[in-house]
């Protein structure tokens, strides 16, 4: 009942409904746990956790060791700048090496999609992917839907529109993989270069008019434009892009109905989101970056009863 | 009485009087504390601390970290390089995700001269400035004064000559309200190219001798040549600064009468001052670092009880 | 009988042969800890330690951390980028300002041969040398002798032959004083380009043809061919040195004999080591990783008690 039925979560195509349910609701115990004065339970007390990230990440490396230290867990971080990776070792002699010094799992995020999958058959220890190129990024999908189901009870049946670089983001297959195994109905939109051209056979509605989205959906997740992984040339400019696809207050005003706008961050503000909607009382950005904490315990605790 | 009047410690020209003196005092208590074999108290234990560091540093990050984990608080580090700052993101964006991940205090250093004190009036955390671009740097002013009354008592009519680069620096300022308000008189010694020319409006004597400086006062406090600061042509060379305002150990010597110097660091050995002088028994260099972690767990600890 | 001779761990050259066997026996006790389900002992609970590394390195300071953490000691880290060394500090400077921070203890890296040495006459804490430029880098040696033991038994009249890069490694010359302390025989072999010319003083075998060496030897210790170091312009290139150094499974099957491989990585692969060999059971490459760990808290722990 509250064992996941893997030993690794590297997306969320793994993952059957019982162990998406199971970590949400455990995350539900952890995130009371963190409101508490005293934030810190010993449950991984014995247990030595390594961020190995072969990416820069800021808020995905801090949101998973602040909730590595709340559950009392050793932490080692360690970074591709500077480390032997830059002398021509193998990806599984570095993970190796670092487990050899009995460290018990590994958080990783490394720009190749996959790398995670190969080491976890490769190696005894618990492997958390925490981002594997434009792939998947299971934590993310697992806090998005923590919050929505938060704000709007039962996901079975509810529409989510999934708006913006839907190409280049790992945010948005593991979205459209977690929402649909909780029942929710998923649309992506976005300009069409933007949309791959596989993605009607994974059962989504696709909507190039965010009008039409916003009509339609329960949930607006709206994704950053990541300026840094683009290479098409076709690609609309910024200021296109913001015409035709941003969204400000007044579009979620004026649908005269209860919507809840989301935000993976960082927000590229006048790009995808104006200020006033990034700051409105539609939106639970923060509460996202809150639960994210929660669930990553979660999800850490779990493997590690594995 | 033990309370402070502020819930940030931006600068020290917000803290009236009593506020420096409780800070020194508490300093005083915590200095016995790491001064004992267990140099550890649980003060902060169900506190969690992010130091922010939008530029680089060393000593400071370092003596706020080791203050921090003195008083057992968890304590996670950000720095701007490899940050979502680079993708974008707005420095209340990039502090709200890090306060939402249930941060209590914020101690940060950022290159914009007001960062800490347009932060404090939107969020809910302390912040605790640790220097604001050439504005303020006043943990540094504390330490300073907490080594001037550890060696010389009372302040109230001591005089402080404060030597160097004024203009670039960040410290002569907060160390300036900081005497001013422990009634010592402060004079302010450089080339003229080097102090502001606004400064006399603060009630400082101006001299451009420095030996005029050294035979006044009972501290010299020797700033730094911020070399990575200067972008002015006609300032002196160094060679022609370290001529007419570096300091020796003779100079000291032969002013017959006791004097206490100091320095912020790094120091720059051959240029503000000699090795002899910055070795010699009139140094208080290296108590000024220690006495640095007791002024920092004195500030966390008095604004973790506002 | 537990004490040391010495204060600091600044070379094998430095120790005696009593020393070397504490070490080893300390560091039999603590693999024992870091084996057992609660991998934390308080030994050092009240030590704060800094690891201060002016060279890049991954392994060695994760390895250094762990112990540390597995002892209880405060750990505070500091490298030398984005550091005040950049602004012309001294070294004894940036380090006397650390220890007045009450830093017991400093694990230093640093590219200048004898920086550890300088340092150790100059401050109180205890030094250890984690490698300083193409010197020594004592607790590699260490771990190393550590490894061989556990899998021979007493090292007297064992062969050991270190094979590769001599000249430009800080392990080879650490390895040599350990094992002929110990009482093992050496040999170095490879191009005559790595090999010192003053070497045969130290009382080493010298060969150039690595099937001799293998054919001679109970132990080979392969290091890594530092390509970031080399400078020589007449050096084989790395399809030379693999066609006539590199070391395969075939060519340790074809032996007829127990031999053991080691390399202190991070291994090239296909250079200096052939995969099928470097994952061979003749390869003890991962334990050495393993016990490092455990060698590093047996100096810290009886430094400590100095």
């Amino acid at each position: 009942m509250t064992k996941l039925s893997v030993r690794h979560l590297l997306g969320i195509k793994n993952l059957n409904e019982n162990d998406i349910h199971t970590i949400l609701d455990t995350a539900t115990q952890f995130k009371d746990v963190i409101n508490r004065p005293i934030k810190k339970v010993p449950s991984l007390r014995d247990i030595t956790i390594a961020n190995v990230f072969f990416e820069n990440s800021t808020r995905t490396r801090l949101s998973f060791e602040l909730a590595e230290k709340r559950l009392s867990a050793d932490v080692v971080n360690f970074s591709a700048s500077g480390s032997s990776v830059k002398k021509g070792e193998t990806l599984l002699d570095t993970v190796n090496n670092i487990l050899a010094m009995k460290v018990d799992m590994i958080v990783m995020r490394h720009s190749s999609p996959g790398a995670p999958h190969y080491l976890s058959t490769r190696i005894p220890a618990n492997v958390v992917n925490a981002g594997d190129g434009t792939h998947e990024h299971p934590t993310q999908a697992l806090l998005d839907a923590f919050s929505m189901r938060e704000k709007l009870g039962d996901l079975t049946g509810k529409k989510i529109a999934i708006i913006g670089d839907i190409t280049h983001s790992r945010v948005a297959l593991s979205n459209i993989f977690c929402l649909q195994k909780l029942g929710a109905e998923v649309m992506v939109c976005g300009p069409s270069t933007l949309i791959p051209k596989h993605l009607d056979e994974l059962g989504v509605k696709i909507s190039h008019n965010v009008k039409e989205a916003l009509q339609w959906c329960d949930v607006a997740n709206v994704l950053r434009i990541q300026l840094e992984r683009q290479q098409i040339k076709y690609f609309p400019s910024l200021r296109e892009y913001s015409l035709y696809y941003g969204i400000n207050k007044a579009m979620l005003d004026d649908l005269n109905k209860e919507i809840v706008l989301m935000h993976p961050g960082p927000i590229n503000r006048g790009v995808e989101l104006s200020s006033d909607a990034a700051d409105s009382s539609h939106s639970i950005i923060l509460n996202q970056v809150e639960n994210g904490v929660a669930v990553r315990m979660a999800v850490l605790y779990l493997l590690a009863q594995q």
